[in-house]
């Protein structure tokens, strides 16, 4: 198993808290602060730890742990409450993987699922721009995106996919039920496999005169959409709602 | 007058649809095709572009151009329908600063506003990391915060600012009239005199384990709230409306 280097103040304070990967060993700058319960940390300079992570922003703190414990896919669409899961359509960079988990993790989403291939995985860069989030939340790898969503829709999950051509607008939908929301990577949005196994496609109104949003950004505002919509207790027009037949 | 080198396909092909800074000089890697109207290129090696703008997120293309033209910030509290202007604390990362300026062009915003001192510019860096949106953005700088948000009150507009510790859920102000969000710099949030200067404090509920969402995440989700709420024409408390008397 290859150990991983964590780095910044964020997700070495995280991995501790959420105690998932234990810190095997830890080295910080010598006025930093550490995490508590991090244990003993060695002592070094600005340059080793750059070296020790491979990069600037260590923030002072390197902590050597476990790869990332991935969850099963399969344990996303059981927990308490109604399903709320973000699916990935190989989203490329580390930064927007990191800054979508952070989104999840804060919105008490049930998890995330990414590709295994052709996607960005779950390295200490996406834990660093995650701010540490990815060390509490359930992210899943599966090999098949699209036979993924099949089994969350046998399982009583809607899947709304986000699509710059779809016709009915995010805030229109019902995501107060159980659901999957689906985002396409950098580019080029959702591949067409993907998008037709959405049971819809919804759309965030542009009013600009750029292409989109990043993902990141389109994530974050369907994910606090249907954290709305479940604190409201109300769907805003008559939409799926929770009882789905099993398909 | 220092010219300024941006860089990447969406941010020149973005500058040349805004023809708000002409592209004086462009360099090009020899198989990048180059925006329509943006006028001949030099051919330049990878290694070239990135000694030509300082990042290697070049993308094979490289515009010279004056300084970012920096908007008048009473022009942004007089556009045409209820004001809609994001203001920010001390926003310190190029990367958060481009992403909460490519929210604000896409939701149609009425431009954005940041102090000019302990903030980032906008650099050729937030051009790439706003995907060239701030091409199109009416951005201002202001020597003091609130002292421009008590002007933006004196216009008709309801200053909201985004705090943790607020009571009032974001969704349940109304946004839907003139408004200025304020959203902080990262880790400190808004400083004293800038939170006292709102009308109105709003939170995002979080429902995770870590702190906070990043600045970014927490400007898209206000702005398209404000956004959706405008599309809805409604308002859904009671709230400040659009009446609001003149301070």
């Amino acid at each position: 198993m290859a150990l991983e280097r964590i780095y910044g103040r964020h997700p070495v304070a995280e991995a501790v808290r959420a105690g998932r990967r234990p810190i095997r060993r830890l080295w910080a700058a010598d006025r930093v602060a550490l995490p508590e319960g991090a244990g003993p940390a060695k002592s070094a300079s600005a340059q080793e730890l750059q070296l020790l992570c491979g990069s600037p922003e260590h923030q002072g703190l390197v902590a050597e742990v476990n790869p990332f414990p991935y969850a099963d896919p399969t344990t996303l669409l059981s927990g308490q409450g109604p399903t709320l899961v973000i699916a990935l359509d190989q989203i490329q960079d580390p930064r927007n993987l990191g800054a979508i988990c952070r989104s999840a993790e804060v919105a008490g989403a049930d998890g995330v699922v990414i590709p295994s291939r052709r996607a960005a995985a779950v390295t200490p860069a996406v834990c660093k721009a995650s701010a540490g989030a990815v060390e509490h939340l359930a992210i899943a790898r599966v090999t098949n995106l699209a036979s993924w969503l099949e089994r969350a829709k046998d399982s009583g999950a809607w899947v709304h996919g986000a699509s710059a051509s779809a016709e009915t607008d995010y805030d229109e939908a019902d995501l107060s039920g159980p659901v999957v929301l689906v985002v396409g990577g950098e580019e080029k949005g959702l591949r067409p496999r993907v998008a037709q196994t959405c049971d819809v496609l919804v759309r965030i109104p542009q009013h600009g005169r750029v292409e989109s949003l990043n993902a990141a950004g389109a994530a974050t505002i369907l994910i606090f959409e249907a954290r709305r919509q479940r604190r409201k207790g109300t769907s805003r027009t008559p939409g799926p709602g929770t009882a789905k037949p099993k398909a």
